[in-house]
């Protein structure tokens, strides 16, 4: 546990005292550091031999002569090709950069400092040997036409960053198409820990979720995945409310293209069984929960909006950078429970808490599809988790330091894989958790002994960047 | 130096009084533990780091919110991208399968070991990333198109083990259309080290090139280019008496279409000018060299045609596992310097000598292209190498221990880059060796160090396999 209620309380206290202005700089700090740090080092993931070379005579084993047994091994039996090479634990880290984090279609090559730090915490949290793929076109057909033609290297996909709708079209035909596991972590992903934060706050102010009202501010891909992923788990679709820039999406919304984007349309019809309408400020009353996946704040929620909530609501306002409430605003306004995606407030909704070990799961299983439903049991092991060491209003969530809970998560992902019957291959559940510890050991103690070693250069001191 | 003159003199007579079925026994063996070593490690490179993690806090910097400044430096200058992420040294090794080693057209995921292999042999002797890029098409035009929705990821790009002629179009187009290196390795990196070898051969019988008669036997990917880049190094086309395996290519050939074979029609009108004809054997008469990559022997090339061959004849078998001649027997029909593509015999022609540090050059000038000139500039300087630690009939060619090779290597390919101004930065000669030698040992010792510590497991005996 990194963060403590009375380190909160003192902060909480500091920053009402300081002007919004500071904050944002305090915001952009990492901001001003991180491109001189990336040219220092020149990129964040690297290749690296993962078996033994003890002289270049090895070579004669690893490449030719002798690696000409493994491939007609591979001829006869096609499934070893996840067995004889790294393909089993390699994951396409696949975006066309029309949608990346809150910079809009910036392009595949500034696309890649993000799909690099995606590779860097899927191998240190996770295990997983993932590389990034940017990709020269915007074009949804070619798009999925390329992951099918990549299919042979690699054990999975993770799009990311890809546009809305587009990126529901993309999903569904590369899971179609492919044989392994798709999918795109702004939807799953997201989903995935806003859900996991959304049970823990359900027990924390005691409210049945069955019998509650929720409201989904923003309706791009995160918020979308999380409807369906939410009505999956449980609650009802009609106590589903979802907003976008038009206002509250009711069933009598005309503007909603059937054909354009057939999963929005499909919600209109399912959520808001009362049939709300009206701006976003309508949304909020009298209402359990907001989970807002929308666009930077500090104002895009009004705090007079929070106090028409029900008692002991629960805020997510997950906009990066800035949130789309401060969190000590909607508190002031009456809300019990705030989560923002940022690291240096509580309860951050952090989509590296889902990614790396879902993967991890997955490929242990080498499972052909990602469900809804691993998805769930992978939120549902990460709240657990939290509960069994203690969750308050503050604490809702794991963070990364909790490493131990990634094998966690991994294990619940991959049990679930099989009892659905998507896993190719059924290791115990002791076996599973395990190798997945292992395996993100190695990760971890592996840069850890290159940064000791200077293999990994130390950081240098931010006057001499 | 691995290869010593009085060992290769035991082991000649030892091998003199052993059978053919033992030695191919021999040059089986790796094929025997290579799939078992392969499944032990499940498969041979993985992501790594590289850049300081001292703790989850890092990622706010790696990954969002700070990655967001890095992306926002890309989007106002395109070129950053090769200095803020590790696209600088990203190499996809792309294949569709089609011609793996000796093996035929076994797919892309059959060619996964291979192309592992390679990613290996790239990073441990050059530093390079690599990473495999195994495609499920064979498509020529589709295969151009995917190199260029891939552009954005890397920094170059090595084919591999593409049929012939298909390979040659898709080189050329993928040049034309790529704005980053692209090469055939079973092109351009054979015909390097060939040249390298033939250097020093033509140095040791005493021979001067340009008065020599060069026969390329096989007429693939491989003696193409060779044809290609011996006369652009100074060969007289007309001095090279070209084999397929319909007999001796001539001008008056009337199998050789243009249209779907421009690249092999054109040396038929430029080489042998003697418009000598017949069968293979007559290939041999008068001759000063035969460069042999076909198909694998013994009884390729017959004791008999080298007997025909002029004084101080010099035959590179290149063919493997098994070399079109065995070594003893063109010595004892008159061979006076024998190359193969063996590790276990002496005078290795191994590709392994090229690519990783031609490569290692390109990036660290971020050229455009990788001209024939560069190619040959790696030659000479793999000659010049080895002539300055001594050669001799059974030493031409420095071997893959000799790692000290491939830094100055890098430096001529690199040097050879900016004269002919295809590198977009111009390093001094002394900024580029020191680069190179650290990026190289910097490979070198991670993986020893990964060994040491037992993150990359130990070799386990073979009898525990």
């Amino acid at each position: 546990m990194t963060f403590r209620l009375q380190e909160f309380k003192n902060w909480f206290q500091k920053k009402e005292k300081q002007n919004v202005k500071d904050l944002l700089a305090t915001a952009k700090k990492p901001e001003k550091i991180s491109p001189k740090l990336h040219r220092f080092y020149g990129g964040k993931v690297q290749m690296m031999p993962k078996c033994s070379i003890t002289s270049t005579a090895d070579f004669a084993i690893w490449y030719t002569p002798g690696v000409a047994a493994a491939c007609r091994e591979i001829v006869e039996n096609p499934r070893t090709s996840f067995e004889l090479t790294n393909r089993w634990n390699y994951v396409g880290v696949v975006t066309d950069g029309s949608r990346v984090l809150g910079l809009g279609n910036i392009g595949p090559e500034a696309a890649m400092p993000v799909m690099e730090g995606k590779a860097l915490l899927f191998k240190y949290l996770g295990g997983v040997d993932a590389f990034p793929i940017c990709l020269k076109t915007q074009d949804p057909d070619e798009i999925v036409h390329t992951c099918k033609l990549l299919e042979p290297t690699f054990g999975g996909l993770n799009l990311e960053d890809i546009s809305n709708p587009k990126c529901f079209q993309v999903l569904e035909d590369a899971r179609d198409q492919l044989n392994i596991p798709v999918w795109h972590d702004d939807q799953q992903g997201t989903a995935t820990v806003i859900l996991a934060g959304l049970i823990n706050s359900f027990k924390i102010v005691g409210k049945k979720p069955k019998e509650s009202l929720i409201t989904l501010v923003g309706s791009g891909s995160a918020n979308m995945r999380t409807a369906y992923v939410l009505i999956r788990w449980g609650i009802k679709p009609g106590n589903i409310i979802m907003v976008d820039s038009n206002g509250i999406i009711h069933r009598n919304r005309k503007d909603i293209n059937k054909t354009l984007n057939p999963w929005k349309y499909d919600l209109t019809q399912k959520t808001n069984s009362e049939c709300r309408t009206g701006d976003i400020s309508n949304a909020f009353k009298g209402v359990d929960v907001v989970v807002a996946a929308s666009k930077p704040g500090p104002n895009t929620i009004q705090k007079k909006w929070i106090k028409t909530m029900a008692d002991k609501s629960v805020v997510f306002a997950c906009a990066n950078p800035i949130p789309e409430i401060w969190p000590w605003e909607a508190e002031k306004a009456g809300a019990q429970i705030i989560a923002t995606g940022r690291s240096d407030f509580p309860n951050q909704v952090n989509n590296s808490l889902g990614f790396p070990a879902i993967f991890r799961g997955v490929l242990d299983v080498k499972a052909k599809i990602v469900t809804d439903d691993m998805c769930i049991a992978a939120a549902t092991e990460l709240a657990l988790f939290a509960e069994e060491r203690g969750i308050s209003k503050n604490n809702i969530l794991p963070t990364m330091d909790e490493w131990e809970v990634f094998p966690r998560e991994a294990v619940a992902c991959a049990i679930k894989s099989i009892e659905q019957g998507v896993a190719r291959i059924k290791p115990s559940k002791q076996d599973l958790f395990e190798q997945a510890t292992t395996i993100i050991q190695n990760a971890r103690n592996s840069t850890k002994l290159l940064m000791k070693y200077n293999l990994i250069k130390k950081k240098p001191l931010q006057k001499n960047l």
